[in-house]
């Protein structure tokens, strides 16, 4: 089925917004096994809109458009999806009596534009927005399926998930699956230059390295009659790559490397403290995002001024007064200090210059050690983030954090 | 100047990478007073891309293209220019001078397919890339400006503030210039329900308000011969607004609420420290993003394990046995507990419950205490942040964090 996404609002074309939605969409399109060729943007303007969607409506057998059904003066999408499929609108009634319940339970009066919202093309298959107040639909306009959505993320993401998806399968012939092995502390072009033409011309299943700013991402696709099918096309390949690429692959499937661990912890009821220093609490942030961290991680520690260094974790003075606390000492310390302070079986100590300033000539801006203590027994790693980049300290931050947790599962 | 932004890569059809380039182009031509009226994806296929260009040609008279300039054989954006134009592709010596180093300087091999990076247009314009391989240019095509750029954002970002807006800058006959309010704590629609239908239609200064996770921006846009002129018509209506929207407004024109905060403490050299329970680092995350705010960030606790509440910020422990740790009481012992610990000016100390899972029947998910010890004088105040979405809890931590944030601000 060749599919296209249209994404409607003009705060897209101002860059007022970042079109996630798009990227959202794509995956799941990909995931179906449909090609989706086209992706575009168009403004809140009735002549521009009418023309994107009548040009899709000529080349392509599925359209999915996102936004414009709010309830201000500029949502128009369903207006013109009646104007061009000749099919009047007509409201859904449990969107209706939704919204109106929504206002009459915060004890607020309802806003005549907010009924607007309800408003569905007639003899549409309706999705219901658990999150928000338009509902989604689909029908056939001449000889295209169209699937409209709402814009924001968090009312068409589960309206796609639980509802759109399950009502596309419908269609499809073929499923396609694709693994995905997430590598980090490599490049995307020497995962490449090391793949070899074997694999990089591959097609069933095909091999495509992608970089991220977190990672490298190999994606291994198989098309095949069945699901099931699709799986076992891609089941060698994926062992073939994870076993070439096993110093860097932390997860297969899992792109949030803090998952990763805290799923590693929890299984084997592992406890852990952190002491950031450059990285600022983006460690125990990334940690602490994922639901049940709580069972694992105890305490963190964000030593920013360098006094809480010596005071709470027992780094040495002289260490810090000779050296300066950017040193494989000083993160050494502050691994042991946290572990000993919070009693967790590990402690990561962190110490590095985020920039953009540099600290001192020969402290650059990326040079960040990472400590790591396992009961007794401290690793120490030196890092070299900077690359010479503007604006890095959030980069380098986060960068810093994700070796900290790829250096914790190292030792797992 | 009707201008149209193209990104070149499969991995954006495939829902792999998120798109950030459209939206960081889509700002630049706005702030030039370009019209951007199209925005479109296309991947990595010679026969689509050809199109995409043509299509491109018939219509606009900039075209900006990201991404195909790469090493790796499906980067095959440049002998597309090169065909449709029917101008040859030429060595750029400089940038092929400045690969061979990189390599040299490495003692690494160079490949030869990082030699293609350095071929551009015959006579085009050329920007030379600060950050990484490949230059970008600008060339005449029939009868449109083409700008050719790398799809990597750490390329291209610098090319285009340092090279590619000057050059464009020529071209243009007006200026647009806009301001941005950042109003926090109050929703899209509200926002326009409050604006006055004079505002709302107003045409030279325009006013729009958008959403996004973090705030709501209204935006302020002004049209004419100079940036000056531009500017001086904006004044007013941004005054204006400020006065209507007191209560929220946070910042004009700087989207970063950390960096606000960060700023005024310096300015006032006021210290700061955190106790954070659910955020879980998140609060000093963001302040220490910000550049210089290790002048006044000296301390972050997260106390995740109760038990830190009580041992190393004095929250009673008669009280968390009692009343659970998510109550106002235990917020306010956090704030004044850090206060005193890192002996710095604010103490910021915050409870609640992430989620996924609710903690206790009353302690529903979203349920957040935050309170802002400045000297003796605490505050303490109770957010319901949850609206009933599924996997909430990192939006919850970030929405928390920036409440914290915002009641700082509100207390300077």
């Amino acid at each position: 089925m060749k599919s296209e996404i249209i994404c409607i609002g003009t705060e897209l074309l101002m860059g007022q917004t970042l079109n996630t939605n798009v990227q959202f969409l794509s995956q799941k399109l990909a995931e179906l096994g449909m090609d989706c060729y086209y992706q575009s943007v168009v403004g809140d303007n009735s002549q521009r809109l009418n023309d994107a969607l009548s040009l899709a409506l000529s080349r392509s057998e599925l359209i999915i458009t996102t936004g414009g059904l709010g309830p201000t003066f500029d949502d128009m999408t369903k207006n013109i999806m009646s104007e061009i499929s000749g099919i009047p609108l007509v409201y859904h009634q449990d969107s209706l009596d939704k919204i109106l319940k929504s206002y009459t339970d915060r004890n607020l009066p309802m806003t005549d534009n907010n009924k607007k919202q309800a408003l569905v093309i007639e003899g549409a298959h309706v999705f219901k927005n658990e999150t928000g107040s338009a509902p989604g639909f689909a029908f056939k306009c001449h000889h295209s399926l169209v699937v409209v959505l709402p814009g924001p993320p968090k009312e068409m993401q589960p309206m796609v998930n639980h509802e759109v998806v399950p009502y596309l399968e419908q269609f499809m012939d073929a499923r396609l699956v694709s693994d995905y092995l997430y590598l980090f502390g490599i490049g995307e072009s020497s995962v490449e230059a090391s793949l070899s033409d074997e694999i990089l011309y591959s097609s069933n299943p095909s091999v495509a390295p992608y970089a991220s700013v977190d990672h490298v991402v190999l994606r291994v696709t198989s098309k095949a009659k069945t699901l099931e099918e699709a799986q076992a096309l891609n089941k060698p390949m994926v062992a073939l790559l994870s076993d070439q690429f096993t110093n860097h692959l932390y997860s297969i499937n899992e792109p949030n490397m803090a998952q990763v661990l805290v799923d590693h912890l929890i299984e084997r009821s592992i406890t852990i403290a952190t002491a950031e220093s450059l990285t600022g609490g983006k460690i125990s942030d990334l940690i602490t995002s994922v639901d049940g961290s709580s069972k694992v991680f105890k305490f963190g520690a964000c030593t920013y001024d360098s006094a809480f260094k010596e005071s709470l974790l027992g780094v040495s003075h002289d260490e810090i007064a000779k050296n300066t606390p950017v040193t494989a000492k000083v993160a050494t310390q502050m691994a042991l200090g946290i572990q000993k302070y919070a009693q967790t079986d590990i402690g990561i100590g962190i110490t590095g210059v985020a920039g953009p300033t540099t600290y001192r000539d020969d402290k650059p801006v990326g040079l960040v050690y990472i400590a790591v203590a396992i009961k007794d027994d401290v690793t120490v790693k030196e890092y070299h983030l900077s690359r010479n980049l503007k604006n890095e300290r959030q980069s380098i931050k986060k960068l810093a954090a994700l070796h900290a947790l790829k250096d914790t599962l190292d030792r797992l």
